[in-house]
């Protein structure tokens, strides 16, 4: 991914599914287009070129270059170049914070997980993987341009920017089970890094809770977990 | 990987924590232990050491190329050999049944979620990834010693040895949610492939069921609907 970096004000969507997501979600974040030469001329491609068309968009065709520097895999033949979006979140609605989540294929995964449950608020603790990396992008499926993202430098920023509501960390030493504790939003479900969880702090913030599990295992996938969680409070 | 083939009828547990499972798990199946030249003598130095020794294995000291063959990342001190094992399935127990699953990633997840939950049984219907395969072992952190592992070429070879039991294939098409079935065991929760699941075949199986999703995705990542489906079948 050497085109890509970090600090860049944009970043890329590859693969159809992103790319129309980004059209449909936000179009006013979309800067331009690219067609693999490889792409054939079918529905996909005209549906394409007619809502870059409507939202004034270049079309690039013949630039191989961008699909080989941006996919290890050779199937991607649409990519979206746009702009990164970080916004308020709504402080009315349900979050899911993840407190310095490292791995960008998890971090993915976990944004198609909480669009599939209906979340649309995601906080994200610093120090964090970048949420609109290509791969995190891909990962979600674009799942990512459904969300409200936002980082905050500690765990007490996010506090006072969330306004009043129920904070549930789950953790491993925590002696509730996420079964029994009142649901009614609006909610935060805390997660920590996916080697070391939540610290002991977190035992003093809201409500800890905690998946129950057998004791042959120490601890869940984090994205399982978080899964989990969001299935359990939202159904 | 160059020294492992998923023909061999032997594979390898990377790391201490995969190690001691299996030494603790199946001692029988472990055939030599690996130490890197660069562990310490430490406390877990001397624990596997006197674990090698209560079950009369051999400990290799100065072989660096096995880790670097079998180890992506340089943090790994420790491998087990051991013999593959593929056990009968308990007839009286609740099964998870994967069909064609094919992520070598994503399986030893859905191992370490399966024991988290307190399944023993797993179900592999061919194709399938090769369920010992070092990336699977050293992703499911050892959980898969844990488990009765079998293959089975067809789903219906699976059914004739499986005996009496409720079915839930876990199907995107499925009318009925997880929620409101009956969970009295036995039974088997079946998912199919990373990509397709299930083919409408399995309609016809059991009581076919869905996770509740918005209409933002199209669907959970196998790893993460399969945690899901365990914990609501298991609570």
């Amino acid at each position: 991914m050497g085109i890509y970096d970090k600090k860049n004000a944009s970043s890329f969507a590859l693969g159809a599914q992103s790319v129309f997501y980004l059209l449909e979600q936000r179009p006013m974040d979309a800067i331009r287009i690219y067609v693999s030469p490889k792409q054939s001329r079918d529905e996909t491609y005209e549906k394409l070129i007619a809502l870059a068309k409507a939202h004034h968009l270049p079309v690039i065709e013949n630039n191989e270059k961008i699909f080989k520097a941006l996919s290890e895999k050779d199937n991607v033949m649409m990519i979206a170049e746009f702009q990164k979006r970080f916004s308020p979140l709504d402080s009315k609605a349900n979050h899911l914070v993840l407190v310095n989540p490292m791995n960008m294929g998890n971090l993915g995964t976990i944004f198609r997980s909480a669009v599939a449950f209906g979340i649309e608020d995601v906080a994200l603790i610093e120090p964090c993987a970048d949420p609109y990396d290509p791969k995190v992008i891909r990962s979600s499926m674009g799942a990512a341009f459904f969300l409200r993202i936002h980082k905050y430098k500690t765990f007490e920023e996010y506090e006072i920017e969330a306004g009043n509501r129920r904070v549930f960390p789950f953790m491993l030493q925590a002696s509730t089970s996420i079964e029994k504790v009142d649901k009614q939003g609006p909610w935060s479900l805390v997660f920590g890094n996916e080697a070391k969880g939540l610290d002991a702090s977190y035992l003093g913030k809201g409500t800890p809770v905690l998946i129950p599990l057998t004791r042959n295992v120490d601890s869940l996938n984090l994205d399982n977990a978080v899964a989990i969680g969001l299935y359990e409070f939202t159904k």
